[in-house]
């Protein structure tokens, strides 16, 4: 069964923000078995949002999903256009306009500037839903509605609000409706999984993923799609109940293969298992950066509850804050470079050592676009990190530019830490 | 003039990744004056590509840009689809293929995995071009084309490579195309200004707006655009030349109203305000952080040329950490908490004096989910900054999750470092 998303909102559209409802809907669709084909972004304007409508319809979807246009102004119109479409009047639902009205009393009571007419316009222009819609109940003061077809064929349609926040729940709330459950019914149920690499150009697996094939590993029912992220490779994979044991087969014969670079079999991060790794030991950590910036101990202060075993850290962007704030010897970055394993081993000691942690990682590097020599071009970025004496240090070549190279160093640095919490050491 | 775009990918479509492409394309095509009807994104399928096509075809688009699908594998396709879109034959162009080949080499010098076979197909698929087609040369190894119709009506069709660094500056070659060329010159010219506020809510700015039309102010040729932004707002108007005078008029009707909050009439941001006036000062920054956990040196270290001003930060996410690496005093932190104006103060102090810089910034607060209290509820935020001996300090409470609240304070603490520079002091 087929399916398809409607963005709405000219500040999507025009680039101004970035829509993240498309891919959180489209990743949903996916895991209920649906097959997402078309994600379309469109203004405010009633004629577009109904063209993109009628297409969807034309190609044969099963559903649709709309983000955005359900607010109290005149130009959000989603629901109407919705309701035209699927050959429904607009009606008023009083009940449903006394909710509402409840919960600007309480925003009102918040905010001064909010006038009582403009408020019961607003009101009652929200209240206003397709005649034998079901209403999704707010989360912010906009319903959703879920709408059928009033005659013949079409798909059913799910009108959700636009804010991120909103529309997750009340798409949940969606899937409990009378429309969805008969649509889901018959939809199979799929689940998606993941596995996640470290270490392997994306070439070397497609050849992998060819050899294991030949060799008589089976796919069948197994809907694989492979991408980049943060320079891992994930691989998702699309399943039902009953391919269960092919999907097993495999994951255990692709790990035969690469070993510990198929990291995370069970589709944890490498963010999730430092964090666990770093809880189960008691540990606490420190960080000295240099052409991070900070960016690792940002990306390790993003979880909640980090506190816990994040000590803090040193960015040592010049050579004097190196010594200064990570006591790192001035000739040994004489001797080696300020880019340089010994250097970064040194940054590890050092910020385990001044912040009172058990575990230090240090980075140095030349993020670019400047600073490349023949020897050490741009992208070049030494990692260590170190516990009880123990290091385990990295001299990578990052390809990309400046952005690329800073993200992916961090995600070289936690995937040092794993390992030496894992045991190994140089 | 219409246009739209059409971004191709199972992994954009399924959500695996996110799509940059639409949003940048978008962006440039209103700035050159096109009405960007529909951004849609659809997967590898040709018949959903064709699909797409014939819709923005039957929506009278003039313009259609595809992205994606270019590369050498058999279920990148998307330049035969555009070609039987447009009625055109599929040929081989030998030169393209012999400036391919030399790309293709140059890779295989940095990498011994690619065999001699594999690499000839390839270099073949991807110099078959649409007769007639306007060639974009690669950046990566994939060319990019621009078709016009066979014959009768249709959109002129712009075919560029997925990875945004090789369609960025492909779709600048592909304005310099007698196709593009031509559309462009009946687009009219447009311009895209914009001026960014910091301290105000969106809904007052939207009162505003109207006051200053009741009071006489002309928005005539000018289309606004308003959007939350990292905490601050961003208007975008578009506009042709003879509107020039009505948009300098309404930049300074706003900024009569509202003074110093319009911060850049000019469209620059608080990024590069900073940099720029630390760099005409000859001075350093340093950053001393706790719930933002880095993000703020990570900021002022991703433009490139950062290391002239940065000197580095802290993270000092345990009060150990803050008097260990930034002295602050233990009865500071005793008398006032962690979370407080003195404490963070004292660690703006201590950041510049310990890093040797001439600006120090401090931030502590409560980013959440957990930490918070009746009196310092989460999103309440302490910033400081410090120069000379001169101190300016904010405490605020922000709105939004733990992201939200760590993204904005490394705002609020630009506008400080901005406006301590440009001579402000509490």
């Amino acid at each position: 069964m087929r399916a398809g998303v409607v963005v709405t909102g000219t500040e999507v559209l025009t680039g101004v923000i970035a829509d993240r409802n498309g891919p959180w809907l489209s990743e949903r669709l996916r895991g209920l078995g649906f097959d997402v084909a078309h994600v379309m972004v469109v203004g405010d304007r009633p004629a577009d949002i109904r063209a993109a409508l009628d297409f969807l319809a034309a190609e044969g979807m099963a559903l649709v999903v709309t983000s955005g246009g359900l607010g109290p102004t005149a130009d959000d119109l989603t629901t109407e256009v919705v309701a035209q479409f699927a050959g429904r009047a607009m009606v008023l639902d009083e009940a449903l306009e006394g909710r509402i009205w409840e919960i600007l009393q309480r925003l009102r009571r918040r905010s001064r500037q909010l006038d009582e007419a403009a408020l019961r316009a607003a009101n009652r222009k929200q209240a206003i839903v397709p005649e034998g819609a079901a209403v999704l109940e707010p989360v912010g003061t906009a319903p959703g509605v879920v709408v059928e077809p009033a005659s013949g064929g079409g798909p059913v349609v799910v009108v959700l609000p636009g804010p991120p926040r909103e529309l997750q729940p009340m798409w949940e709330a969606a899937l409990a409706t009378p429309p969805l459950r008969a649509l889901l019914a018959g939809a199979g149920t799929y689940e998606q999984r993941m596995v996640r690499m470290f270490g392997i150009p994306e070439s070397e697996l497609a050849r992998s993923l060819e050899e294991l094939a030949a060799a008589g590993v089976s796919f069948e029912g197994l809907e694989l799609t492979t991408c980049l992220r943060r320079g891992e490779i994930e691989i998702a994979t699309l399943l039902q109940h009953a391919a269960e044991p092919a999907y097993e087969a495999f994951v255990a014969a692709l790990r035969e293969r690469h070993g510990e670079i198929l990291y995370s079999p069970d589709g944890s991060t490498v963010d999730e298992q430092v964090a666990a790794l770093l809880s189960a030991a008691g540990a606490t950590i420190a960080t000295g950066e240099s052409c991070t910036g900070g960016l690792l101990a940002a990306r390790l202060t993003d979880r909640a509850g980090s506190s816990a075993y994040v000590a803090g850290g040193v960015v040592a962007y010049a050579n004097a804050a190196k010594t200064a704030l990570l006591d790192v010897d001035p000739a040994l970055i004489e001797a080696h470079g300020a880019v340089s394993a010994e250097v970064a081993a040194a940054m590890a000691t050092g910020a385990a050592r001044r912040l009172g942690a058990s575990v230090g990682v240090g980075i140095t590097g030349i993020a670019g676009p400047g600073g490349g020599t023949p020897e050490k071009p741009v992208g070049t970025v030494c990692v260590d990190a170190t516990t009880d004496g123990r290091h385990l240090g990295r001299t990578v070549l990052l390809p990309g530019d400046r952005e690329m190279i800073r993200e992916r160093t961090t995600t070289v640095a936690l995937h040092l830490v794993r390992r030496l919490l894992q045991g190994e050491a140089d």
